[in-house]
């Protein structure tokens, strides 16, 4: 049996009233949206033959969902993150907007607000100098003509040796491994910091849960997260994932493209350590960016995503 | 423009990826469910032109709503709650069970475990004496020839004077307005409790917020839940609406149905009250439910859905 009611005239009106299409006030498009959402919903239901328990089961997991805050986490593990960057690829390519450094995701872990410097920076506050491999990045901001972008901020994040995030690991200093880097005339920025690893969901959160029940993994290989922004050109979030991990074209996230790939280069020389202000083996990765022109203002921005600010002394 | 990307075999197939169809793990029925939700929300997203603004609105929106714990209160404010009441009605009928008292919504807020009487109960703690009507409401379990169903429990549960529910509202003592009452030979249960208040969604909450949007209100009228259960018997999940309220035949939760509204007797009479054991007004409510046989001992179950449970002295 399956019975099916929701395309009758009788429920979709009954929907157009809970989606507010009854009176005149809130927001017209949340309205057409929402009306599209409990018609999905309903069909899919229905479709599928969707036990009551299987309901609430889902409805509950909502609930558990967003009390880890882990609704981010979870949409670039399903993989609709990367679909976005394809989509917005695909309307790219229809209006002729090519070239320059791919697009990848942003994910749910950025910080507004990281310490701005001058050039370079030293991203690392040293407390895992005992364990960590010293990591050098640097690159160049870039026009599509291959012209330097002096002023571009470079504003990058990563994970430390555990693979977690500085503030939403408490145990890290604020804003330990973010750092808003400003490049210089020929558009060059550097950073001193650790080799990152890669990321894992956390075991007990229900994205991994999720994952567990689609008999997926949720570890992502060693990368690097970047926004890039400078006047006059388009915004670009991009990330660079790191060779030699096993995860790099195996991220539950989807983020590793072509074109976005990061050589780390092992150092074991004692006078180039010298040199660098490190003892022992240390890393040297080398990255730039090429940026499109900006079409419009909104076009240096990025999106306006809700994320985290850190509040001083908070 | 409307570039549409979702229907070609490139993103198919990753969405079947994603949705972990590569692996033999995990729950093959997740998996079809989770391909087909992937499916929808692509659709979704290029159909309406959802900006990535609008789509990071959801994801936090996501995340606020599980942070307060209300999935399941938007769930009865979109009307999903209630639609699933008219399927499963449709879907009785398909097959010739019918007879008996309407079902009607759960709702988020029922807490299991609560005390259990023999016949009757005392339901209110006294706390709102001073500013409450005293409530005597009875009433009978029947099968659907009329005859007495006796040991069935009736559970029941409502909000107090400011329409806040025991648990949810901290204020309030453990159970507070929450029974289980098991009925007599007679089938017949009875309660003294308060009036109650119609509920209304926490202004501040994402319910609300979602609810202002699509330009609607978020409240309830006055109302009492029941669950009703007899081993023999298919399980009863539903509700009485008081009429009289404003809201009757607007509930933003689309609980109120035929032949599911009480009528309150408000009663005026020294007398009366004397032999209730009262002092002044007090309102008289008389509401039978009548069962149908199970088909199964799963029908005598209500759902699976997840619940509060009050853990004593917690």
């Amino acid at each position: 049996m399956n019975v099916k009611i929701s395309q009758t005239a009788d429920i979709q009106k009954f929907f157009q009233e809970a989606s507010g299409f009854g009176n005149d006030e809130g927001s017209p498009r949340l309205k057409r949206i929402m009306l599209r959402v409990l018609q999905d919903t309903a069909k899919l239901i229905e479709d599928l033959d969707i036990t009551d328990d299987e309901f609430w089961t889902a409805v509950d997991y909502l609930n558990r969902l967003g009390g880890r805050g882990e609704a981010g986490l979870l949409i670039a593990g399903l993989g609709l993150e990367h679909f976005l960057d394809l989509l917005n690829d695909a309307k790219d390519a229809e209006i002729g907007r090519i070239g320059g450094t791919p697009r990848t995701i942003e994910g749910p872990l950025y910080v507004a607000g990281a310490p701005i410097a001058q050039g370079e920076a030293r991203m690392d506050d040293g407390s895992e100098a005992a364990v960590a491999t010293p990591m050098f990045l640097e690159g160049r901001v870039l026009d599509l003509d291959g012209q330097p972008v002096a002023g571009a901020v470079v504003d990058v994040w990563h994970a430390n040796t555990k693979g977690n995030y500085s503030y939403f690991d408490k145990s890290q200093s604020e804003y330990n491994l973010r750092r808003r880097i400003v490049t210089d005339a020929e558009g060059r920025y550097r950073a001193r910091s650790i080799v990152p690893s890669g990321y894992g969901c956390d075991p007990q959160g229900p994205t991994q849960e999720c994952l567990n029940q689609l008999g997926r993994h949720g570890q992502r290989p060693a990368h690097i997260h970047f926004f890039i922004s400078a006047p006059g050109y388009r915004h670009l979030t991009t990330q660079i994932n790191l060779s030699g991990d096993k995860y790099l074209w195996d991220d539950f996230a989807y983020a590793t493209r072509d074109g976005l790939v990061g050589e780390l280069n092992f150092v074991e020389n004692a006078a180039a350590a010298a040199k660098r202000g490190v003892d022992g083996r240390f890393a040297e990765i080398e990255f730039s960016f090429q940026l499109q022109k900006a079409a419009s203002a909104a076009d240096e921005q990025r999106s306006h995503r809700p994320r985290a600010l850190q509040v001083q002394g908070a």
